[in-house]
């Protein structure tokens, strides 16, 4: 009897997370026509592992090729995602069981988990348990994440097509308030996401190829924010320039680790906090330096702007789903596929494989030397290493006037164990 | 001896204003071959009508073909803009009699201004002026303005590609959002521009188009806001959905008139109003029904992102630049070109004039039939009309994963004058 796989989607979503499901899923029916006798369907987790704790189950065989091929130009979490980490085995280990049931009893023995680091290592601990308790398993991590954090990959699948969005805005604002400043807005800032690390916040620089092009400064969550300094640099800009744009991580903290998001803003009664760091820092420069300014906070635009995802990007996000397959029938278990840069440019890059004990729960953050020295820009050598990952379109199919995206049937498969509470 | 003729930009820049350029320039430059005594060189004022102002007087044929050609898939202005307004002859005699000083001294024998509702008052009084002097000055306007609040015209150029940005990404935050709300974010919330008009509000609502499909709320400024009734809408949508999307307009406003924007937030001191009203809506549902959110501020984002914009949008911008040429040529004055819609479906327009009088501070906002009867959305006579106007794609080319964008030499027109105060 040829085993069933399950796949889950986790954490945040990104534009290209669905064509990573769409390379598993292609892969694994692939597989199923050429080795009938070793992988069947593939199940998808409605809402991520939640579905496979709560035996939530999409039978994703009785979607059309054509909807699954769709699925590589859509973005969110087709099967729906969460946010949900399962804790160490000793305090859950009751959830851990639970999910070895229901593969049990759906025939399951292929688990593949697209997300980040948490993720990672509870595929790590699913592998761990299913081998005490002797239930064949094969986990396979499958990295997603915007925030580009992951250990031992080139990259992160998401990452790539973010930045060129944050790119490509960067650089259509700084036209914008380059026109205005004269007699209106000077200031422009962009809060982009990053709590701990700054590769977003790094590619909007991508978009600043020459001296005195915007953007000028990029505050990063790796930097200690320096009010003086900046405000000094925000000085420099506006009389070279008449006017100045500024990319901040929404995780901007000062030298004692306070977020800089949580000093601006309280609401009327005085006790929420509100608005974002880019306004803190933009309200910064008003007050002290008196310049209109504008801000923009692009949120959940940024990950989900799958019209204007990278090419390559959307390349290696199918490429680790597939290969996540082709490891899966090799029997490798608690592995992750990895992008393996073979040359900056031409930018060539191959999947390799890496343990998913040495990617659980690291950050990868920015090296010091990606970042200039005064900490407000990025350096040349991060330039080469970002610069590939924008590279080339890959437009989703528009249908009157806009992105036409897949939506799933997404239809359950029947249950066959008791409720189970998360 | 032929005449030369100014050009400038005014107000909020957009993805399209360039297009509108480009084709003034092409169009006198092929006058300027075909009837070399009719009109000369074409000079644009550095920062809008504040260069014609100081004489600060760009001389756009020293640009190449190229590079006037790249003006069509360039956001900004290429010029400079500026909030500037003109007031009345009485009180301000004195700049506009600097402008026509400014125009003589350069031989400037046709005046284009590309513009909003304000700019077209001013062209309309320069027209005025230019007569009661007997200086021989042709005046059209050319119109421009991402909250398609002109009159006469079918709509305005740069309108269609911020409906297309803003639609697009509601679109594209919709499933995002749906893929998290199971265990995280309920709620998402968009700002889009539109302070007395819902234009852009509505646009947002073309993503959806099936019962369910997100954006599920529209907030405009010509509905005055009933927090009671939007927030059973709310709870109605996550009990149904499992999530809510709305789209709200910065100009949002209470039936006393009060802006939204400025109930939420002060700033730590208490003195200062901050935030968007975006957030404040937001806040709202938290507060009232637990509901994690996320908000986005598009901002500038939204009126610059030339890489989404809509054809229809740049062909239209480009054919009433050309078209202010050939009106001017045939001794037109006091006149806009105009969008007349011909069909609904499939979409026909042609360029007709109107008189700048009929056009000056005239605001046009959404007829009560666009917005449904609870006023939380569009109706099909609303879709009707919106749906052709982000029609087609136009992507600009890209370079290094990134636009291609223009930058012009913007070389200066020697003075002749002394200097004039502004």
């Amino acid at each position: 009897m040829p085993k069933n796989a399950f796949y889950a989607q986790s954490g945040g979503v990104t534009a290209v997370i669905n064509a990573s499901a769409c390379g598993v899923i292609e892969t694994a029916r692939e597989f199923a026509r050429q080795y009938p006798d070793k992988i069947g369907k593939v199940y998808a987790g409605r809402d991520g592992i939640i579905g496979a704790l709560t035996e939530d189950l999409i039978d994703t065989s009785l979607e059309s090729a054509t909807d699954i091929a769709r699925l590589r130009h859509t973005p969110g979490g087709a099967f729906g995602s969460c946010r949900y980490k399962l804790k160490s085995l000793d305090e859950h280990r009751a959830q851990y069981e639970r999910l070895i049931e229901v593969f049990r009893a759906h025939d399951i023995g292929y688990f593949f988990y697209n997300g980040g680091n948490d993720s990672m290592d509870t595929a790590w601990k699913v592998s761990q348990l299913a081998a005490t308790l002797d239930f064949p398993l094969v986990c396979v991590g499958i990295p997603k994440t915007v925030d580009n954090d992951l250990a031992l990959t080139d990259n992160c699948p998401g990452f790539g097509s973010v930045a060129k969005y944050v790119a490509t805005s960067m650089r259509e604002a700084g036209f914008d308030v380059a026109s205005m400043a004269r007699t209106s807005t000077r200031i422009f800032v962009l809060e982009v996401m990053g709590r701990h690390a700054g590769w977003i916040t790094a590619a909007c620089g991508l978009a600043s190829e020459a001296e005195g092009e915007p953007p000028h400064i990029l505050l990063f969550p790796e930097i200690p924010f320096d009010p003086d300094a900046f405000l000094t640099r925000v000085k420099q800009c506006v009389e070279r320039y008449g006017y100045c744009a500024i990319a901040v991580s929404e995780g901007l903290h000062d030298a004692d680790g306070r977020l800089i998001a949580d000093m601006g803003v309280k609401d009327a009664f005085g006790h929420a906090q509100l608005g974002g760091v880019g306004q803190v820092v933009a309200q910064l420069v008003k007050d002290k330096l008196g310049h209109k300014y504008h801000w923009a906070l692009a949120d959940y635009l940024q990950r989900a702007a799958r019209h204007i995802a990278a090419r390559t990007d959307v390349e290696q996000a199918y490429a680790v789903g597939r290969a996540a397959v082709e490891a899966a029938l090799a029997r490798q278990t608690a592995v992750m596929p990895v992008i393996r840069r073979v040359s900056d440019a031409p930018y060539a890059w191959e999947i390799a494989l890496a343990e998913l004990k040495h990617i659980a729960n690291v950050e990868k953050k920015m090296p010091r030397d990606f970042i200039a020295p005064d900490g407000f820009h990025l350096t040349e050598a991060c330039r080469r290493y970002l610069s590939p990952l924008i590279e080339g379109e890959d437009f989703p199919p528009f249908v009157r006037g806009l992105p036409d995206y897949a939506r799933l049937k997404n239809i359950a498969v029947a249950k066959k164990l008791a409720a189970f509470e998360v």
